[in-house]
């Protein structure tokens, strides 16, 4: 089973982190590869952002399908592109915002998202009302850091002000789980779930592990009318995506 | 990693179906074992099914957490007893009714359910509002077939049925995606998404995935207030249980 | 007329309680008397507490039903076991909370509600949300505090944190009723009514209220689909119910 | 007990039609008296209709004050002027709509309602809304007659209409309980029960029996912000009113 | 293009302020004019408030009718009146608070609303639920001062006590849009937006700017079913009107 | 006041077709220009089109904000990249989806919309969530055409289409205003409605009054949070955009 992970912007230490940590969780039987946009956004922190990131999730799904890939993870909170990326991968396509809020839903009555910057709340609301999920989500928290510092080695400033956000949440929100609200961020999940005792959730583990599921249900993306394959390819007009 | 499904009713023969389907879409280090209760009913097709067979579930799973069991799967359309068995559970309790519906919207714009007989429509219809999916939701639609039809061996009238509410779907509700709102019809879904040309469900393998998922990213029930143990354990009362 | 007091758990002093203030509440021709289960447990605490008590609900309307009983009020904050009720009786079962929040509606634009202990409130929130009424909810709180204490004759402590939390919804949410979420607690209606200055609502008073209103109009449970007459009695399995 | 039902038209025959009937359900203690307006419109149909009849509501109210009533029931689908009315008394106001509402969730899990004529539907609706009942709402109908046929006395051609969209609604709708859109249909709520099978309500009743509820609790209207005393008494500017 | 302002209340120094504003911002083939009602309330601060303004609402805009104009705007927070004003008029009728509410989202993610006085809040809400924006609105704010503040010359207090509270608003809601919940307050548009740096919308002039669009579109309102041409005139009864 | 149509797609027959009917609503004093991007897709009728040609109107809007434009409306049925455009621009963005929605409610109880091809349906949905309007919405229909059609010469097909299903609509949804779910259509706005009888709305039309009347009152799009300026211009990137 081949599973690719799109990283929707151009950071590379991103990718890079993003294949790490997924080969950590990865099936025995799973092959998995992160990729990254020829052109596009160091990062995804607007609806300008996202648009560019859009063209580039796309032209990963194209080469995604020309090599075979059963299913695609979108490592990006607010799942930019999932829904034209559907259009033109067979199997599934995983956005890591909507696998979260599923994957708390099964293991609490409530949850807290905590996502930055505080800007992206509005695509983060998206993926949350598109869900249904309204009404289990406990509060909707954002810290004042840029994506950037999710992508860097050295975050101990990144971790203490997720720390400090996510104790507000348990104690005003009541929260049961804790959603992370960037990708990039696996490694912080294990320490504080410790300090927190509550489930925290990894949108792209949780991603990956629903694109391996469902390729061994053997489910693909309905082709019926919404995801239908879409009916013309304008990549050529850009030479470099 | 210990995969117990509990089959909610005391028919063995569902049971089998149960352990068998599990058996051939389990990874290859997970143990599935398919277990029923003692006392109880032979389907659930009632609210007063659903009270005797939720004590069942809670005894399954007090068995389960003494085996050493990672994660659970009820498999009952309408997740009858799922919330008490988070309460009993240290790990993962997943419905086949929430896992069909989170899998769905990985799949498609909206989904139509095909359950059995009318009278559970309402069990349906409340897992539906608990997942907030109402809105994704093209149908809820019934076939006036028992539940014990969904149990036996020879079971082409139960196929014909839904597969000619399954067109009635398509055509009326134009829904992207089908779950089949009955569990131990895994051998339908492949016959089905053949003749219909879009993905269906059985949600007892999408929770026995999302399960395995959810054990190999540490994640465990929350134990923060909603589902934390109960306060007391009343199985003592009653001897045969 | 006759109406049943269903008390979902074992505890004598409670159910002698709900049969006194329900007598200076009945209306003249009214004959009330409340019952408890033989079996169960002695509060209602958890799911797991619901799962014990719906058994213990369903066999003290059987009772019911073979002594003439026309209506069912069932004394428990989240309406422990109504829909199994709904389907043995032929008369109207009435939850405690549903008439509560109906009450409340007719008296002021919003209410908040308390209740106890904290990991309760998710069953209060299923009720609020069958019937709808989220949007007319301005809050709904907890005190953490055993149900037990609702039981006991010396509760002087119980109310002055009743008290505290009422004075609190009023302030924070604005409501204009508050919901007293436990039974037996009728005592301290007319106190907290004198001290907040807003309608205060007992619900098993209000829901022994629409007992007598429907059985008046000679209305019954509805016996079209969803509460239909359960398909079988499984009472005989557990000796002692 | 004393229990105004007040008639927001001017049709004579309509108010002595909600005394009979009251009368022959209220309760033992309790003095019902049917009330109208002295201008105002012979039916309510319209906004502009709810507009004149708003006006006679209060004056009712007004009067039912200085005459030591205990609760009111306003006896006209869409609720007309209920919200002003509760300004305006100290005891209870409740309109028969939402007084139906409530009860047929009691009944059974799902309702519809046939109302009249159709440019009606929206006064229907918007009652609805403010209680949260949309999903518990089977079918919103309306047969194309006239209020002033619900205040006939030779109704059976009212009657058939009736019969024929109710059985639509059992049918296609698949209502559990069905809710008579319009008052002074007492007579037809029995044969109309016994011809369907499931539980029909006539509002004006059903509103009777809760504010006799009501008031044998001793809950009056929150004066709590929305429903305070209103600021200033206008009825001197209109004569006749 | 002939636009009428209809003040729903009888004070006239607050129609000249309507007027003065009002053709401030008219276009230039735009002729407008504020109406007041001879009969009615000085301000509109109740439910009772609005059943007498409705009268007036319905008799200016009969008076427009025969005198030709094109569409209304009816100026009151709350938009008191304006289905019943729909029925008589063959144009549009905008209110200004579903006015203020569509332009707010034209122009943000979110608004926050500042009304006064706090009992008039449910008339807001009512709106807003109208126009299904609860999830778009991130406060619902009240300052406690009655409406005859809005209608005078000097309002410096009035002033400081919206700016103080658009602050909270900013501050707590993360509002991105606010709306002034008072007819009359145009002049504050201005300075207010200068404080804050976020848009504020008066609804009496984004109601105009509505009616213009709609006029010059050739648009009128629908007379299919809710808002047909009321059934009787029924303002003959009262020879003031 | 200088108002930019920006056509998301690059058919320049449909470019000047919004030219045409703009001039013909647009206010004296209003110059308006179609503009159309240089590179993208000739129509919008996927979720792959619209990451296309949301590039596209990010460049249109830059390119509108160096050359003074007061405001923006994007002409497509969906409002594609709407969110993006408010980004970049200081004035109001106007997608003609959200200005119909709106403009619907101002002259009716419900709408239906018509759109076209039936895969977009689920682009419509999207914009009728965000504005919260699916309870107004009494059906949303496709007609099965591509986007093309919409932009030739000789249309009548395409009018017989929308006809037929307009009909339906007004049969089967009791819509009370027809709102067209397609760009470039407004030649069919009376015809339609001469054939129907209530208003039919062509949202370019809609919202350039809309955008009109926020420019007159000097309302921008709010920069604070969700719509601030974007962090990166990306353009360069792409040397033909």
């Amino acid at each position: 089973m081949r599973i690719q992970l799109i990283n929707p912007n151009t950071t590379r230490a991103f990718t890079e982190r993003l294949q790490h940590s997924a080969q950590l969780i990865a099936a025995a039987g799973t092959e998995v590869f992160a990729t990254q946009p020829r052109l596009g956004t160091p990062s995804v922190e607007s609806h300008v952002d996202e648009a560019w990131a859009s063209l580039g999730v796309i032209a990963q799904v194209q080469d995604g399908e020309a090599n075979g890939v059963d299913a695609y993870v979108v490592a990006c909170f607010g799942d930019t592109g999932v829904a034209a990326a559907r259009e033109v991968a067979r199997g599934p396509v995983i956005g890591m915002t909507e696998a979260a809020l599923f994957s708390a839903c099964l293991l609490g009555a409530s949850f807290s998202i905590i996502t930055l910057p505080p800007r992206t709340l509005i695509h983060a609301r998206r993926v949350l009302n598109e869900c249904g999920l309204q009404h289990r989500c406990a509060g909707l928290r954002a810290i004042d850091v840029q994506v950037d510092d999710c992508q860097e080695e050295d975050n101990a400033a990144l971790y203490q002000a997720l720390l400090d956000e996510a104790h507000a949440a348990l104690a005003h929100d009541r929260c049961e789980v804790l959603i992370l609200g960037c990708a990039g961020l696996s490694e912080m999940v294990e320490p504080l779930q410790q300090a927190l005792g509550i489930p925290v959730i990894d949108g792209v583990c949780a991603a990956l592990k629903m694109a391996e599921g469902l390729v061994a249900m053997g489910l693909k993306t309905s082709k019926h009318s919404s995801f239908d394959f879409p009916p013309r390819d304008l990549r050529a007009q850009w030479p470099g995506l």
